[in-house]
């Protein structure tokens, strides 16, 4: 197929669509109109947005809602106006036949366009692929936001230092030291920062092998923690996504070997990362390390153990994005695109780990992009 | 058209989609397969999420994504297996012939679906008509997420109290107070008290003229100032959303004025909601007290002056959803639902006033499920 001549269109949120936010650079937190014609950046907006958005300077032109809602309703007086006839008024004013758009586009508005006769064409992929090579700016926003999810280990192990141990239970200012606690104190500190911290992962024991479990309750002695933090940047809308893993007390020899296990594989898996290499092989070489090592994966009906998720994954304007590190698709990865590499190792009764950082691919290896220490034996 | 047998079918995260929050409630972050047949309700995930997804209780099954995606590759042996042919796979062992799904859905994913011979059904409209009617038990969860927004409320009021005045400025703790500082301090109390408070508004004199204003830089004297809390309720999902307007310093008449027109409007507004009234009628009610008193709206190339928003809009899992309370639809208000009602005006070289409370629409009348004190003037 030759390459497409349509333009972008975009109806979304800049919260929930990263896409958007990439195209607008502005927050709006209401669906909205935005396309682009040759090099030009137009948005719709209603008067509740139009001043802010056009204060923010990153559109070619603002168009008012108001006034295109009319222009619309003259050429459909039979019908009800929505997002669809604005939609079809915008492209024959500006003399385009149709759209190209995101292949998570709502269908109900996509099944309007093409009744109103409009092209509309699915990305079937990214509808901006030039998202997933980084210019050195993103580079940086990203750094910005591996110095968050440092700044938020620093506030949890000086929590974890602080504590005393008492028989099954860590005790802070006179308190039981839960999970709930580390993640607020995270959270406040990496919001003074300017940072958006959510969903934050500071989960003991058992919970911490179910990977996606944010932690509750107390935190014991002597058990691994993991503590995963993904702070979006507010002024830009870039993440950061970092992982480490502590342990309050002594830890056994078995932990030991669990954390140095996932820590060579991390190794292992930066290593590898380069222009040209699939995500598989480096998720591979994660496999490699643990089967070497001798830690066992499998999958039952009681749930997985050992190491079940992908190794990494794009990041920038969202925290899960193209490329991926995975066994299950394949990946070039190509000069400038930013990963996780993120290996852990879970089994219930005994505990899990996971490390990770975050590298920017370069033609003869791996750029990293996030910084922090790697003590996690607070004695 | 008589009424769809079709069952529901979601592919979203429960960060974005209200609908998959409300089917599922528990909080997963990446796109998931759930659906619904018969009364039982089904969710697919993977290793990562799934025994997190179990142990929440709210799904009669949670089906392995790894298991499924083998039996689909065995039916599909010649494609790529996805979501689409997951879901096939799905339809077919559960006998059913298709899917009814929310306007919003994935348009690629939809054709996909078509593609491999399924009946899909858009919902043209709400998926989940129900979720505009609250029960008691999310009437409470909306009044929890309103008094986090009053905690915030009383954090910012004690902060402006306590601030001296210096000409221009407000001065707290020997630093200016900023939107910054009171945005952080509300965010924090929230955060404190399990809310979720992203984007609160604090935007004094001009800025509060851009209704969706975050606000920033040093809070002035005697301006107005624009507070706008919509909190989430970590435990439960629900929103919050309450607006105060507050002047620090001394209200010239004018603004007096200005502040007991949005407030009657807003009492006015309050009082016509009871059930069976169009959202419109409300809207109609704040539109004459504005025009009696003698407000003007405006709309032109620089911007809009005046009030030029709808009067509120129903409030559950999202913060926007139906019902509206505006001039540009028609929504007939159903007994048990929960709305905002937050009449303002705008007037950028004087300042703006918005005054947010959020009922539940009754039989007979309005119900408050929100509750903070009007006295705005802190002297």
């Amino acid at each position: 197929m030759s390459k497409s001549p349509l333009p972008p269109l975009l109806y979304a949120d800049t919260g929930t669509s990263s896409d958007q936010l990439y195209f607008s650079q502005v927050g709006v937190h209401d669906p909205f109109i935005s396309f682009g014609v040759g090099k030009k950046r137009y948005t719709v907006q209603s008067a509740l947005e139009l001043g802010r958005v056009e204060k923010a300077g990153t559109f070619d032109q603002v168009l008012p809602l108001e006034a295109w809602a009319k222009r619309a309703r003259k050429t459909y007086p039979d019908r009800r106006v929505g997002p669809a006839e604005i939609i079809a008024e915008l492209a024959k004013s500006h003399r385009v036949r149709g759209f190209r758009v995101s292949d998570d586009f709502p269908v109900s508005l996509y099944l309007k366009l093409l009744k109103l006769g409009l092209t509309i064409e699915l990305a079937n992929g990214a509808l901006f692929p030039e998202r997933e090579i980084k210019t050195a700016k993103e580079a940086a926003a990203i750094r910005e936001g591996n110095r968050l999810s440092s700044v938020g280990f620093t506030v949890a192990e000086d929590m974890l230092r602080r504590s005393r141990l008492r028989k099954r239970e860590l005790i802070l200012d006179g308190k039981p030291l839960t999970s709930e606690r580390v993640q607020f104190a995270i959270a406040t500190a990496i919001m003074e920062q300017g940072g958006k911290p959510d969903h934050t992962i500071v989960a003991g024991g058992d919970q911490a092998c179910d990977p996606h479990e944010r932690g509750f309750g107390p935190l014991r002695p002597n058990e691994l923690i993991i503590i995963d933090i993904f702070p979006q940047v507010i002024k830009t809308g870039y993440f950061g996504d970092m992982t480490r893993t502590y342990l309050r007390g002594r830890a056994s020899e078995a932990q030991r070997q669990l954390y140095q296990t996932v820590h060579n594989a991390q190794k292992t898996a930066i290593k590898s990362v380069k222009t040209g290499v699939d995500g598989r092989e480096v998720h591979q070489k994660v496999l490699d390390v643990f089967a070497t090592a001798g830690y066992e994966t499998k999958h039952s009906k009681a749930g997985s153990i050992g190491f079940f998720h992908g190794t990494g994954h794009g990041l920038g304007l969202a925290v899960h994005e193209a490329p991926r590190l995975s066994a299950a698709v394949s990946y070039q990865l190509k000069q400038g695109s930013v990963v996780t590499v993120e290996p852990g190792l879970y089994y219930p009764g005994f505990g899990g780990c996971r490390i990770e950082d975050v590298v920017q691919v370069g033609a003869r290896g791996p750029k990293l992009l996030s910084s922090h220490h790697y003590d996690w034996e607070i004695r």
